[in-house]
C-alpha cells in the first residue's frame, strides 16, 4: 500500500460537524491533489453519502458492526457503508472499542463489501493480535497520548517501531498507520522512517484554525 | 400528543436500504398525505439527510449517545442529528440497549437540540422508569413479540394498558407507543383503545412487498 | 428502614482485600455494635462467603447480573450471591454500569431471592428512574464527587434533597442513600437531615490508616 | 504443557452451585488422581476459595477484568482471584465478550500475578489474534456448538486442526483446547489427535446425572 497514508478522524467535534466538515473535505481534497498523498476523511456518519458525493477522496466510517443485514437497530452494517459510498472504516478506535469476535467479524464484513479495514490498537500486543485478523491497517494510538499536544512519533517512537515489527511477523500484508498526538510534517516523516505506511489523526487537523495549513504541513516531507 | 404517530423503524434490513428506503419513505409521505396520520421513518445513519431532505415526513434515528460534541469516535451525537435534518430518535432499542445513566443522557441531549425522544421498554417496571426520564414517548416492546408474526395487541393487550397506566401516573405528559409484531390497522386500533398514542414497528413495513398496502391498512381505523 | 444505615463498598481496593478485609468487616461488626448503627459491607465476589461467615452483619455484593440460572459464564447471580450468605447487592455503579432493562431484572432476581437491592444513579432524573423499579434503597451518587474529598452532603446537599423528593413522588417505600466522598460523621448528619437513610461509601473508610476511628466518626452524630 | 487438561466450567446452572459445586469437585478430584489428568473446575466467584481450600485441583474464575487493583466496583481482578486461591481464569467466553485492549489486559494482569489464563476464541481468526497476546491456553469454541449434544471434535474437526495450526504459527508456546459440545472420552482423543492439548466443557458434566461417571469415561481414552 501507498506510503503516504493520511486519515482524518473528525470524531464528533462540533468543528468537525456542518460546514466545516466540507471545509475540511475541500482542504484534503485539495492537499492531496497538490502532494500526491492519498488524504482520506472520517467524518460523522450522516456526512458519509454527502462528503463521498461532493469531493474526490476517500471517506471512512468511525465505527462499523460486524452484524450482517437484518433486525440490528441503531447499527452500522457495512452494507450500508458501501451503499453511502464509503471506501473504508475505522474499527476499535480507543472511543469505541469492540469484542474481539467483533473486531474479527466487522473486518470481514468490511472484506466481503470491498472496503478497506483500519484496526485501531493500544500496545504491541494488540497490534500483533489485531494483524492476526488480516485488515488492511493496524492503526497504533497509544491512549494516553490521544488528543495530546505531544505525538507517538515524538513521545513514543519505540511502539511504532515494534508494531511494525510484530504485525509484519504475524501478516507482512498488513500496513501499519501510527496515531496519537500526530499533528506536524515531521511526526509524519518520523512514522514513515519508523516503518509506518501512514498516520492517523484527529485534532491537530480537526481544531486548526486554518486546517489546510496543517494539512499542507503533514505532507510537506513526503 | 397526537393519537396516531406511526413510526417505522427500517432497522438494518436489506429491505429497508438504499432505493427501497426511499420508496418506503416515498409512500409514508403520501399515506400520511392520504390519512393526515403522521408516519414518521428511522433510516440508518447514513439516510437521514437524504430522506429528510427528499420527503415532508419526520425523520428520525435509530439511536443516539448521549455524550456532547467532542472526542467520541464512532459516536451518535444530538447535534448532528439535529444537523442532518432528523426529528428525533428512538432510544435504547431492544436491539441497542443503553445503560440507565446513558438514557438519561440522551432524552436531554435530544431536548437540549429540540428533538423528540422515543424511549424503548421491555416491561411496565422500566416503562415506569422511563417515563421518569420525560422523554417524548415510551415505546413498550415485549422483547419476545419483537419481529414475530402476532402483535402486541392481539398476545399482550394488557401491557400496553398497564404501562400507559404507570407512565401516566409518573409522568402525564409523556406517550406511550405500542410495539412488536404490529401489522395491521386493527393493531393500531387496540393500541390506540388501550390508551396507546400510536405505534413503533417494523418489518411488518419494511419486508412486504408492498410497504404502501400495508401503511393503508395500519391507519385505516383511525 | 432504618434511618442509619451504612454500606461500605471495598471495590477492588488493595486495601480492602485479603486480611484487610476481614479488619474493616470486624471493625464494622464492632461500630455497629457499639452504636446500634446498622453498617454494611460490600467486599469482593470471593469475600462474600467467608466474611457472611465470620462476622454478624450485612454482607453485600457489589454488583449481581439478573440473568437466571443458566448458561451465563462470568455471570454473577442472585441465586449465587444467596447461596454465599450475601444479604442484598449493589446495582448500577456508577464503575458498573448496567442497562435499564438489566437493572430492572437484577432488582427483580434480588426480590425474588429475598435479598435488599441497592440501585445506584447520578442525578435526580435517574433517581426516580430507579425508584420506578422499587429497589430496597436508590443510592444518588455525584459521579464527579466520587472518590474525591469532598462529600455530597457539603458539595451538593441539593441534589439529595431533591433525589428525596423525586423518590419518595414516585415510590415511597424506597430509601434514598447518599454517596460520593462521604467520610465524616457531619457528612451523615447532613444526609440524614435532607431525609436520606442513610449513606453509601468507600475509600473514606477503606483507605484510612484506622478504619475503625472513621467508622466510630460515622455513626458518631446518628 | 500437559496433554490431558480438562478444564470443567461451572457456569452459573444451579445444578453447579452449592453442595452440587462440591460434589463435582470431589468427583473431579478422585478421577483425576485415579487416571493421572489434570482436571481443573471453573465455579461461581463466590465458590473459588472453598473449593480451592478443599480440593486439590486447579480452580479457575469465570472470568477476569484487566483492571489493577483500585476503583473498579463490581470488577474482578487477578489480584483477588490469586488471594483466593485460584490457579487462573477463563477469558473472553463467549457468554463475557471482552474488548480486545480487555482481553490483553486481563492476560497480563493474570500472568503478573502468576496465574494461567485460558483465552476463548469462536474461530481460527481469533485464535490466531489470542495467541498473539500469549496466554496460557486458547479454546476454540464455535459458538453454534457451546451448550449442543454434538461435539466440536465430531461436527467441525477442522476448526481444531487450523486452530492448532495458526495458534502454533502465531506462537508456538500456546496450547490449544477444544470446546462446545464435548462429552465423551472419544470427544476428548479425537481433539487431543488434532493437536489440541485438552478439552474446556460445562453442562455434558454440570448436568449429568453422575458427574463421576463422566468425568472417568471424558479420561478414558488417554
Amino acid at each position: 500500500m501507498d506510503k503516504s497514508f493520511i486519515l482524518i478522524n473528525l470524531k464528533t467535534y462540533t468543528e468537525g460537524a456542518g460546514q466545516r466538515a466540507h471545509a475540511i473535505a475541500g482542504a484534503a481534497e485539495q492537499v492531496a491533489s497538490e502532494s500526491g498523498a492519498i488524504i482520506a476523511i472520517a467524518p460523522s456518519y450522516m456526512n458519509i453519502h454527502p462528503i463521498a458525493m461532493h469531493y474526490a477522496l476517500p471517506v471512512y466510517a468511525q465505527h462499523v458492526d460486524g452484524e450482517n443485514p437484518g433486525a440490528h437497530t441503531g447499527h452500522v452494517t457495512a452494507e450500508s457503508l458501501k451503499m453511502a459510498g464509503a471506501s473504508g472504516s475505522l474499527v476499535n478506535h480507543a472511543e469505541r472499542r469492540l469484542t474481539l469476535a467483533g473486531i474479527e467479524a466487522s473486518v470481514n464484513a468490511l472484506r466481503l463489501e470491498g472496503l478497506v479495514s483500519v484496526v485501531c490498537s493500544n500496545n504491541e500486543a494488540t497490534s500483533a493480535a489485531a494483524a492476526a485478523l488480516a485488515p488492511g491497517y493496524v492503526a497504533i494510538e497509544p491512549p494516553e497520548l490521544i488528543g495530546g499536544g505531544v505525538s507517538v512519533s515524538k513521545a513514543n517512537p519505540e511502539i511504532i517501531r515494534r508494531s511494525v515489527e510484530v504485525v509484519k511477523s504475524v501478516n507482512p500484508s498488513v500496513t501499519v498507520l501510527a496515531g496519537a498526538g500526530v499533528q506536524t510534517g515531521e511526526d509524519v516523516k518520523i512514522a514513515l522512517e519508523l516503518g509506518a505506511g501512514g498516520v492517523l489523526l484527529a485534532s491537530g487537523v480537526v481544531k486548526a484554525k486554518a486546517p489546510i495549513a496543517v494539512l499542507r504541513d503533514l505532507v510537506s516531507m513526503l
